[in-house]
């Protein structure tokens, strides 16, 4: 059964998040029923970050194996046929060897965190980011964020729902830039907590408006409770730009765009 | 009776257009229900152009009179308040005098084009731009655009239904960029005819795509034929950027994003 590699990239809205569920359109039905179409069989798919409801994908990776093998081309191709009219897209296939593992063997997440910083509420992009009216001090922000780069247990920063068998996590990078009426917060570690990134913006947007002074965010680790932390921001500005791997040309990290 | 000038962003998927018509909801129309929301009379909005069913705007510019006197930025959040749901947005609103006018003052108007140029169908961006799978070679798009700056007769790159007196006008600049896998077209020009910014590109498509050497974009424009000029593209690849105006600081053009 040859394994397959595919880059996904999906518009969270409408979905329950990327793992099947009861209650609604998951990511990974939508992509397991487009494998059907292929292939006519039922395959399951894992992926390297599973989403929650909202959170949108530029540079997902997933893993299946086929029943037979078709060219990698094809398997893009096809997928995006079947995929329509699901907000869903594979931006590539690849044929990989049968030991690779689009979750385990993830060496690095990079999520994408975009807050629309003005009066006026979001149009173009309303599904897309958080909306904060007042100003935000994005330089404060970046200090607090470089607080929580490292080795660290990240209760704090973590839903009371995680299931993650230890709090400790390596934060390898976590910056703030304001670009016009835009900040922008970049993530990455090999892996997150349950609602991590979120916490962490939830927390460092407390900073930016002048209600925590950046040096909280460092107490507020310390305190390892997820009381310490700050509110968890909403789903819509957050996006999986990219997941690489170890072996060499195995990176297929997108780079944020826009 | 004072006079504002307004910056509005909108999402034109859901519209007829920017003017109001019998066939469906328009920008127009959205905002002058949110100004009789505000001052409780009926007041006509008046653009700087008149943008198609499908098209956007980031930095579209209207002038309208209120009965009386408001603070810009009450008329600003008042107006943003009574335009939702629609995905229209006031950026910014000022007092002018009672001679501006957004349509016959403007000195510029900037266009962007988006077109996608992978396999992939859209996704995140799937009503913002044009989807081309095949690859476009911009360079050749880059040479061809260059043809068409300046003042001429582009009655080969103009709507059969363009009620404009005359095919004369003046191109300031026609530019094309990649960026990853994006071609972004940049169109300036004190005024366009009507369709002129997607014929030209729907022309530029097909230098592109290899069908058409650059020098025919040259030869289109002699012809001064309609049937000269390439097709027109989808209205979801643009979107209005900006307006100039001549007096000192009333520049409001605002930046492409992303």
């Amino acid at each position: 059964m040859p394994r397959y590699r595919l880059v996904l990239e999906y518009d969270g809205s409408g979905f329950v998040g990327w793992q099947r569920q009861d209650n609604g359109p998951s990511v990974q039905a939508a992509l397991e029923r487009a494998v059907h179409g292929l292939c006519g069989e039922t395959v399951a798919v894992t992926a390297a970050g599973r989403t929650d409801a909202g959170v949108h994908a530029s540079g997902q990776v997933v893993h299946l194996d086929l029943p037979r093998p078709y060219p990698a081309d094809r398997v893009r191709d096809a997928l995006n046929h079947y995929l329509k009219p699901d907000p869903v897209a594979v931006l590539q296939a690849s044929e990989v060897g049968e030991g690779f593992h689009a979750r385990f063997d993830a060496t690095a997440r990079h999520y994408r965190y975009e807050i629309l910083n003005r009066r006026a509420p979001p149009v173009l992009d309303r599904h897309r980011v958080w909306h904060l009216a007042k100003p935000l001090d994005s330089e404060a922000m970046a200090a607090a964020a470089a607080l929580l780069v490292g080795h660290h247990d990240f209760s704090s920063f973590r839903s009371t729902q995680c299931q993650a068998a230890s709090p400790l996590k390596t934060l390898d990078s976590l910056t703030v830039a304001r670009r016009d009426d835009r900040v922008v917060i970049c993530a990455s570690a090999r892996s997150f907590l349950h609602n991590q990134v979120r916490i962490m913006t939830g927390s460092l947007a407390q900073v930016g408006l002048g209600r925590w002074p950046p040096a909280r965010l460092a107490a507020a680790l310390a305190a390892r409770d997820r009381k310490a932390g700050g509110p968890t921001a909403p789903p819509q500005g957050l996006c999986l730009v990219g997941v690489d791997y170890a072996a060499p040309g195995d990176r297929v990290s997108r780079r944020p765009q826009g």
